[in-house]
């Protein structure tokens, strides 16, 4: 009998992985799909590699046989990317955790896709630099550049695509390509940096990241504002931004996700209402000017107990209630897994996207707190279901779909942030019409002729 | 006689575009090169389009036909873009200038591409928004994008890139894409948007652009400050962005440039010495803060004679000479015409780049002021040649080949904002390596199978 190509793989690569690549059932079943709520996939084996030229090396052979290859980091993608549907090689980068160079005077640094934020601003805080992009999970910075990933502080320092200068991919043939050098902008042939982040995995692997940083503020305070209705916290959000004030975070979370980070993050003295919570960078002046004025539009729009928090201890716990919103939302309901909707709008939409959204679950009899990036018209649901109930997993995906339809009818998009993966296939074509569909595949059929990288992924076939 | 391809398409052109369509020669000289020195060619016919549609039928002509397409804007390409170097169609968006929607809420407004930069910010100033990505020429916001275009501002806001929420795009054979929603970031598939960005004309052509606008600061100051040496003034950049100032420009010009604005733009009051151009937004108390941080810097470093202008007639003036740059650079030496280099470094790596800039045109004996971006790196010299002396044009052309590999050996790129075109091909595929630029070509082959848009530029054949 000859051997699948699979097989094959597997055994070539056992020549320079050794044991890093196993074809153990829990490895396999760890690689089977990320903190999504999609039917888990064994991929045939998983390869946990070192070194770029590893990878190339692997995916050389996995070219040859037209093996699948699916990229996981932390395996925290909420759409399904990291989950192997057509088995082969789950290739795992997170023990690429190098920080190659920090260059302080330029405020860049080189890194390897394995390393998380967290892991990042830890190596660079003595340096008095940050990096900010912040999705709120322990995530791979690898993997925040393949789904285009932002989050809590893109309001003012933009998202992973305004923050990355270059990369290292590893092509599906296995040839090494080099994105982008180290300067900060460059008009200097296609923009293969940007075509990578957001591609989700499927035109390359990427082996290493140059990020521009920040200098961390000399001066943050954090404030907490709580309002009457949803809208009211819009109107505040909206006047604050046309003002020009540069807020650093402005989050919103509806009554029921604050109900739930007060009982998880045991937070007090705060209501279960509609809240803003709100950071602000710069001078000590500064600092105090944006918060003053952001009070004073706060009153006017009816939001009362402006808190401020310029202690850094106060400061930590509330962001930390802030990050930890996704595991306040699944502990209301024990057991639960919980559908993330990611529907971002123009601003000017967001009120009517929100409430609209208030609606449709209030009549799905549903729980499905909100907790928005609201600076970029950007929220998330968080749809909580019952795993072995599958009448509810229908409910629940078509609230999911009555909201992304909702977003998109006011000009919004399916995702702000956490990628399309298996889970927005269908709302891709209906975003960006036909023939621009065409043009990616185009693209994806140039870069990868034969399908082998993340197969089925944002596209439907 | 078989008539040749190119008046198959200009005859059936007739019929949708009447007498915009023509091939009377002072048009195609005009329409035969940029502000550049390259050599002219002339088309074999200059189209004026009105609109997509017109764009789209006249594209599936060409595609039919095999016939070049050569975009068009204000002609003011330093690099070579608009020379129809295999004759074909000049196409000419100068007249879509319609500014289509201004979302004031959402910062956001749609316009057609022949759409200036002067023209929009004219349009917007009424509802306290503006348009920040400033060249300095007199250049349309199409071309703007396709060139990646950048300037004085970009250190704040960013280049033409971060600025630009989505392009509509009438691709090669005729079909028209949408590439960008409304939104502020997506995750929802490849970066089309960014793509089209800085792909000079090569991919599609630009017929619509929505761009991202900014509120107006509520204050704004500028000022002068004078340095004793390069050096000084460079120190003087690195500290102020390590120390998280947000300047909203900062712009260096060299003891030459600076002697040539006096003369040029009637500076009163100011030296022939390295001199930083600086510009401060925000509200009355932050840019008070600012630039008296920025004055501490500055005199550190042995600037001297920080000059305010707060009142608007002032800066005006200032700006303007910083604009005319260029012109006043030109008129050092009448009849000449400025090769411009464009080198872009990372910060750490400026004082080198310029400095042995300075060795190098001091060696060469030609008059070649500099002027930089210098926020981000970016630093042009404007090399002052004689059109009609060839072996001067040689010696200029040396001296640009080794700005830009000092510049290319620090970590920089050959161009920071005026793009590829004819002039820069050569360095390409040494700054980006023979495996991506098969990535660049093999997009380039996916989207214009036929090679008809822009043929002959960004690629060596």
């Amino acid at each position: 009998m000859t051997p699948r190509p699979v097989d094959t793989v597997i055994s070539a690569a056992r020549d320079f992985l050794g044991d890093r690549i196993s074809t153990n059932n829990a490895l396999r079943e760890q690689h089977s799909r990320g903190e999504d709520t999609t039917t888990p996939t064994l991929p045939d084996a998983v390869a946990f590699v070192a070194t770029t030229e590893e990878v190339s090396r692997l995916l050389t052979l996995c070219h040859a046989h037209g093996v699948p290859v699916t990229a996981f980091g932390a395996g925290t993608s909420l759409e399904g990317h990291v989950n192997p549907v057509r088995a082969g090689i789950s290739l795992d980068l997170s023990r690429m955790t190098a920080v190659l160079e920090v260059n302080a005077e330029d405020m860049d640094c080189l890194i390897e896709p394995g390393v998380t934020r967290q892991q990042l601003n830890d190596h660079l805080r003595d340096q008095g630099l940050f990096f900010p992009v912040d999705p709120g999970s322990v995530c791979t910075i690898g993997g925040m550049c393949a789904t285009r990933a932002s989050g809590t502080n893109a309001v003012r320092y933009g998202t992973i695509r305004e923050n990355v200068l270059g990369l290292e991919v590893v092509l599906a043939d296995g040839r090494v390509i080099d994105t982008g050098g180290r300067t900060r902008k460059a008009a200097n042939g296609y923009d293969l940096t940007r075509l990578m982040i957001g591609s989700e995995g499927t035109l390359g692997i990427i082996t290493k990241v140059r990020l521009r940083l920040h200098g961390i503020p000399e001066a943050t305070s954090a404030a907490v504002c709580q309002f009457p209705t949803l809208a009211a916290c819009v109107e505040t959000v909206i006047t604050t931004l046309l003002s020009g004030i540069p807020m650093a975070r402005i989050e919103l979370l509806d009554e029921v996700q604050m109900g739930a980070c007060i009982a998880y993050s045991k937070l007090e003295g705060f209501s279960p209402t509609p809240t803003l919570f709100l950071e602000f960078h710069g001078t000590p002046a500064s600092v105090e000017e944006q918060a003053r004025a952001v009070e004073a539009i706060a009153a006017d729009c009816g939001g009362t107990g402006f808190a401020w928090a310029t202690d850094e201890q106060a400061r930590k716990k509330l962001w930390q209630a802030r990050h930890d919103a996704y595991w306040a939302a699944i502990a209301m309901r024990p057991g639960a897994r919980g559908i993330a909707t990611d529907v971002c709008v123009p601003i000017s939409r967001l009120a009517e996207a929100l409430l609209g959204a208030k609606e449709d679950i209030e009549a799905s009899g549903l729980i499905a707190p909100i907790v928005g990036h609201v600076g970029d018209g950007n929220f998330h649901t968080v749809i909580l279901v019952d795993p072995n109930d599958p009448q509810e997993f229908e409910r629940a995906w078509a609230l999911d779909k009555a909201i992304v339809a909702r977003g998109l009818a006011l000009g919004g998009t399916c995702s702000g942030e956490h990628g399309v993966g298996l889970g927005k296939r269908e709302f891709l074509e209906q975003e960006h019409g036909a023939e621009a569909l065409a043009v990616m595949r185009g693209i994806k059929a140039s870069l990868d002729p034969k399908g082998i990288l993340n197969p089925g992924k944002m596209f439907r076939n």
